[in-house]
């Protein structure tokens, strides 16, 4: 295990800040030729970057092969994304000097933040690490990173780093755009050093909530973007299960036994209707109960104790629980009712990290919402229906707690758009107003400055009168395309 | 003085919880003529209004009634701004059914937090109190209010509550739109409800990071929208002393002593040139000596002391010191250079709230830029130059840490449009990112969500096909003007 030291923090840190005026003053141009030199340094080395990764993580080739493309493809929407320039959003009110009072020129637009400490996750060795979409959001914000690389696949942190700090100075980025730190003792003092200005993070929440609160206590506070954990609850209707029973059935085994169920998105509670037989549906797609190997023996022994807390448990019935050796795990299905499911909350809706799902037979939609606002914050919530369905009330539900609501598809995997939104109220994530996913994750690095009365000259390009970057601003309260 | 019991703040929260669901399914139109209504019961009242917050604040009725009028019109702005539609952040990114992988249709957009908690500021009644700024901008967004009063001004604040509440009701908002509380106790117990969903403050360093801490501590964290103290550094060059010096210091006598200092934007800092003759010009451009009565004896008695601790220290030199009766302060000038300022930092920076202004004599901008890093963060930050002048340097590093830089003004006195920006790093807010006036206040209160795949008679108006609300969109990466 590799593990910095405190001088080694305070050096990539002070590197940051030293670096933090360069980027700020760097052009989007720039900045996003660096992102476009990132993404074509991962996908040279894609072939021997991915055998390290499986050798470290058991996710499979083929799988991260589709996460190597997925994170080079982030970073190049995230120069695209900058390049448009409407995240900088730029606001001018001219002077209106007969005003009572009279009102002065005014400009606004947003700045990066400043030094940003990224925890890279276990479960995404390139698309929540490293290289994944809070570094490409912060650097594509102007903001230099310094990574607290996840022990999980440290070897593939460390070669990741290696490319990207060869790219970036080939690119042109200043010195210390790009720092990185091992170990759980520098990730600690990371998020507490005062020259960090922000920190997002995706993990567990019990690693989440003590970052959090070290953030939160600081004599400066930062803002603390961490993704915790997520039960992202499903919902089938009587006639969904009676028009497409079985393709549901496959799609759900398929989405929570994907990456050995280890997945934020999993779907970790699905409210079936009592005696429609999706039960034996479900058990009869899933896969060969081979058990797969789990990313750690942390995770798989965390998840070989939730199945003995589960078999305790008189009101659920385990469907399918074979036997994996350690460090391993098999597909198991829970089942349960509404009822049992609100007398036990607190384990029945703790977040199983691993290819678990609890099926939970209901009698009425009603009954499926008052559990939803039960189970609280979610990354996203589900719903299979029929057109002849009233689902308007259920959807309007799922909205109050999720961040992503869908219909007719499975919440593993998440396409990165400008739409995306990956992110939910507590404790899906501690700022639901914000995502780490999509074309808006880099809102959360950029900090608003207004201009009062600047001479033309002083103003950053984006506020200049003549608007020479050419980009979508707002003048005198009516928004304008370039 | 009032006081809610703790059975008050439940059922205020209450209220605005049950509210939630139907502010959030209120249409933008209905939203806008609730804030209109606000705003024109506010003006018919603006008489006695005024008159009774005269007795409690001391501001002077020509001020207080230039708050009104300021108070009313932020209310009909945000009508405006909602209408136009832009706060959604509308974004569709069409199915692209032949990508690898392929990609659903997903669409995002904002949607209120629910229950706000804000907490109500003393040297504006009226902008930052009941029907304030984040009040408005709440409502605006489409979540409920719970505010609590602020004790200097209780009973204007249940006067306008009242005269709120009628309107509200008159124009047709949900019963638990709008709640209110009174004393320390229930603003202690308001941040930790779980109904409250967002808080918002007004108000000291003291007093707002035991908010943010209790924001932070609760089981389910919120954020904490505060703005705690800022010193408001003002840099004056050599060639504007020489070129107007007389009228900078009659602008700077009358922008600190302005509300008998109590604005959260007063300079506290100035940066004069050794030996340019600036202090005399002050000392003649101050008013006559009368001690203005203060908001209340705290912060009178905290001025006192202030300035006891001032007169102590042999590197400040105090240039106007008339003694004041309790309650009272006069306007207090000290005069200090960058090396001592550097060296005694912890004192002479901390921010007085009261007519004192400290002028730092200097003998390079070099030499202010570095102490202006040390000053940290502000909410404003500004530049007295002359063409002449090379203020690039010192423009980035006043842009480093506040919020706004003005160029030829004073930072007393706000204007609310499109493009202000009120808020700045630590200690000047909690949230850097946000602002809590101008336009794009309302953002603190909204939290995206996305569909995906979803029926378009279950999306939200602003998502559907059809654009039925008329308002900008992302489209496919695209910007649309309606």
């Amino acid at each position: 295990m590799r593990a910095s030291s405190s001088e080694d923090v305070i050096a990539a840190t002070t590197a940051a800040s030293l670096a933090a005026p360069a980027l700020a003053a760097s052009s989007l141009a720039d900045r996003a030729s660096w992102l476009r030199a990132l993404a074509d340094a991962l996908d040279a080395d894609v072939t021997s970057l991915v055998d390290l990764a499986d050798s470290e993580s058991h996710l499979g080739t083929a799988r991260l092969t589709g996460e190597v493309a997925r994170t080079s493809g982030q970073l190049r929407l995230f120069a695209d994304v900058i390049l448009e320039g409407s995240q900088l959003e730029a606001l001018i009110d001219h002077a209106v000097p007969d005003a009572a009072p009279p009102r002065p020129d005014l400009r606004r637009m947003l700045r990066p933040v400043g030094p940003v400490a990224v925890y890279a996750a276990s479960n995404f060795p390139f698309a929540f690490s490293v290289l994944g979409g809070d570094t490409a959001s912060a650097l594509a914000a102007g903001s230099p990173v310094v990574v607290k690389a996840h022990p999980g696949h440290e070897e593939l942190s460390a070669r990741v780093f290696d490319l990207a700090l060869l790219a970036l100075a080939s690119a042109g980025a200043p010195e210390g755009t790009f720092g990185i730190v091992y170990g759980m003792d520098a990730g600690v003092q990371l998020v507490s050093d005062p020259r960090i200005q922000a920190a997002s993070f995706t993990g567990s929440e019990r690693g989440g909530r003590a970052l959090f609160d070290l953030a939160a206590a600081r004599p400066a506070p930062i803002p603390f973007y961490g993704e915790l954990g997520s039960l992202n609850p499903v919902v089938i209707t009587p006639a969904a299960v009676a028009e497409r029973g079985t393709s549901l059935a496959e799609g759900l085994a398929g989405s929570f036994t994907m990456g050995v169920g280890q997945f934020c998105t999993k779907p970790g509670v699905v409210f079936v209707p009592a005696d429609s037989g999706f039960e034996e549906l479900l058990l009869a797609a899933l896969p060969a109960p081979v058990p797969g190997q789990m990313l750690d023996s942390r995770i798989a022994s965390a998840f070989a104790s939730g199945q003995s807390v589960l078999a305790s448990r008189p009101s659920v019935s385990l469907l399918s629980s074979t036997e994996s050796p350690a460090g391993f795990a098999a597909p198991l299905v829970g089942s349960t009712t509404v009822a049992a499911l609100l007398d036990d909350a607190e384990t029945l809706l703790e977040e199983r990290f691993g290819p678990f799902t609890l099926l939970v037979s209901y009698t009425s939609l009603d009954e499926v919402i008052a559990a939803i606002a039960v189970i609280g914050g979610s990354l996203t919530g589900t719903v299979h229906a029929e057109p002849t369905d009233d689902v308007a009330g259920l959807t309007d539900a799922l909205a109050e707690i999720c961040g992503r609501v869908l219909f007719a598809g499975w919440p593993t995997g998440v396409a990165v758009t400008w739409s995306q939104h990956h992110g939910g109220p507590w404790p899906s994530t501690t700022a639901s107003i914000h995502t780490s996913v999509g074309a808006t994750a880099l809102r959360r690095f950029l900090r608003p400055v207004a201009y009062q009365s600047a001479p033309d000259a002083l103003l950053p390009e984006a506020l200049r009168e003549a608007n020479p970057l050419g980009i979508p601003r707002r003048v005198d309260g009516e928004l304008r395309l370039p």
